[in-house]
């Protein structure tokens, strides 16, 4: 299991319609073969930030599955036109984990 | 709930040692008032860093209860020396999330 976290600068002013087209377009991105969750979060330090956490079976599943997938392209045309600038999005690994017990 | 988010530079060729500590200091966090719970996750793409993902009821549970105790400062021996440069961190609000279902 890998974690995708893309940190996202979304336009002034537009954080709402951003928020709204998310919610649309996040049944594509949960229907993917390797998805397993997301989360989309927003700053509380930083105006207009967001991050996305996605959590995939592989790290292929979200470079090569979903990246080369016809539904990335639609994924793209709801959501990338509100990002300023482009957003790095990096993969990590799980080192360690523990919840209140 | 809100999401602390650290993202960590740890010194080129400390990255084991540092793994170590950290395992060794999470039960000070894990301990505190407030806390639910915390990932450690190591990035696939950039040499020697780290992201620290905690779970906290409130935000004051972390800036001021976690931050002004006498724990935070045990933690604070045990793994600053570690970061170059010293870490940005961050907190988020959740505002969607999914499982595969």
């Amino acid at each position: 299991m890998i974690l995708e976290v893309a940190t996202l600068d979304v336009k002034a002013g537009q954080q709402d319609d951003f928020e709204v087209a998310f919610k649309e377009a996040e049944s594509i991105i949960s229907s993917m073969k390797g998805y397993l969750s997301h989360q989309l979060q927003k700053c509380m330090e930083v105006e207009n930030r967001y991050l996305l956490l996605v959590r995939w079976e592989t790290l292929e599943a979200h470079t090569e599955g979903f990246r080369g997938s016809p539904e990335y392209q639609v994924w793209r045309e709801k959501l990338h036109h509100f990002y300023d600038p482009f957003p790095e999005v990096v993969h990590y690994e799980l080192i360690s984990e523990q919840t209140k017990s």
